[in-house]
């Protein structure tokens, strides 16, 4: 396996836990400020999360966590909180996970302290797992390899380090990997704007290139894999990520460019039997109307703008999860390491 | 076949002669603000292509050969004019076709007012090839169909009606084409800015998706039909158009989406034997940087900006030009319908 990455390359904290509020990286105004959010009420992280200032499916868990711990500290009634913070987004299952094991602490008695220990728990968690998908992940890679990833999973997307992001961080580290691109991944622009700027804070060297570019790249043969994260996978391996995925997979199959997913085991939902199951998120269409306030398209045009889309398990080469790596992941394998819902 | 859709359904002129200049519609305004362009030489219509005031195959080349009548009248050297109109874009041969007829008429003693007439009647020849493609290419497309374009290949693009728009048009006049959906086309914004403009002048309902989300929009049963236009079709049916057209044709094999490209035969290249053979344009990394004016990515990114891509002939349902439907194009079929190089 490959030695781990130097600390170096994980600069970022998206989401810091103050004692008594959350401060959030705004994820909003990057890269052109850096600006920081506090978070004083479940509200307040609820709101930050609907509004995309935290985002990234680890991320949002966590930040849903502490958003608990919050309401606890107020006296608010913790169980309103839990489920007005579930409603926030439905797709990522992550949010729903850790909201679950927030109230299983709950359930236990917990206190405010005692459910700031569960919430630091989740937080050091997915760093530990994020560390260990990279190795796990970047093992698979051929030395001098070229990646293609799409939308953000680094350190502003996770506890730190990142999924997708994490083994590209890795990968580079031990020198499998050579050549960085980035799509794009429009309307919300997470890879023009966060991951080229996670990229080079760390060193990296990137290229940002179109989501239309991607066939054009893979038939270059600049890159061997295709690297991306997970909002949720199911109990057949069918992957739920940001828009554009599933045609990245299929074009990927087209070209033999290998396909991976990395996200940890709190992203996988044994409960959901297939994708055609899962709830794709529908976001307001002025989204893909303008860009920072101005608008670029006629005015009373209409738009349709899914933010998610489901990449079935037959077109992923390697699920990469802190419990182990699964290759061309279906429902047997999936069952052998997550076993079957509760 | 269908009936000739109604003169309605053609709304804009975005090149337009007049006696002494040639009249653009500033593409790169639009849908904002609808301004003109007077370009009073050659040089002035270089720049306007260069800059990508006026885009779009044909009309670059009609806009071209207006160039060429400007050096005519303004008694300069035209051989200099072809040939620096040429150096303007790479990529679209309706611009070396055009050039090339303006100068066999030159050759043949032509004067400015000799020349003005051959401009005209390329300007004429390609609206009739629009409408007669539209009849064509609408007459392959059940009742009640979706479609889903990208780019834009409308009146803007042509002398007017349009190539793939134009199929569009008449589809949607012969209550043949039911939805129609326009990718955004990053990073010109093509589709978004100007294919929505279009339609929605002329009263066609369409749906504006990000680029990415193709392979869900297809997925859902939306869509029957793929329809784009073409810079270059070379002599076994490969097919260089804008960035985005080959993963939109592997995604719709994927999903049993038919795939249509609508292209007059001044886009034809039997010269060149195949796609990678093709000279893709690669414009400036700038064009990804920013979006509206404003920048959108960390300072000192890299970025990779190829504006075309090649789909080959064998990812092709149907090839439609004003002389006639080729379906699954290849060297033997390009070869019965255009003949062979000179």
């Amino acid at each position: 396996m490959v030695s781990p990455p130097a600390a170096a390359y994980d600069s970022v904290r998206a989401v810091d836990w103050r004692g008594d509020h959350l401060c959030l990286l705004d994820q909003r105004r990057l890269p052109l400020e850096e600006t920081y959010i506090d978070c004083r009420s479940a509200a307040d992280v609820g709101r930050a999360i609907g509004e995309l200032a935290v985002r990234g499916a680890p991320a949002i868990g966590i930040a849903a966590a502490w958003g608990v711990v919050l309401a606890a500290q107020a006296g608010a009634e913790v169980e309103r909180a839990i489920a007005a913070l579930r409603a926030t987004r439905p797709t990522a299952v992550n949010l729903m996970w850790a909201l679950d094991r927030m109230r299983r602490a709950l359930a236990r008695g917990a206190d405010a302290a005692a459910l700031a220990h569960e919430a630091r728990a989740i937080q050091d968690e997915d760093l530990a797992a994020n560390r260990r998908m990279g190795a796990l992940g970047a093992d698979l890679i051929a030395p001098g390899s070229g990646v293609l990833t799409h939308c953000n999973t680094g350190s502003l997307a996770t506890a730190g380090f990142g999924t997708a992001l994490g083994v590209i961080r890795a990968g580079f580290a031990a020198g499998r990997i050579d050549r960085v691109f980035a799509g794009e991944t429009r309307p919300w622009l997470q890879g023009a704007r966060l991951t080229m700027w996670e990229l080079q804070r760390d060193g990296i060297p990137a290229t940002l290139v179109a989501d239309s570019a991607a066939a054009h790249l893979m038939q270059s043969g600049a890159v061997q894999w295709v690297i991306v994260g997970a909002d949720r996978i199911v109990a057949n391996g069918d992957t739920a990520n940001k828009v554009g995925t599933h045609q990245l997979a299929i074009v990927a199959r087209h070209f033999g460019v290998r396909f991976m997913v990395v996200a940890p085991a709190s992203t996988v939902d044994m409960a959901t039997p297939e994708g055609s199951d899962i709830d794709i998120e529908l976001r307001a269409p002025d989204e893909l109307l303008g860009y920072a306030g101005q608008r670029t398209v006629v005015a009373g045009a209409a738009a349709w703008n899914p933010v998610f889309d489901v990449t079935p398990g037959s077109l992923i080469d390697a699920l990469v999860t802190e419990r182990g790596v699964i290759e061309h992941p279906d429902a047997r394998h999936m069952a052998a390491l997550f076993g079957t819902a509760a």
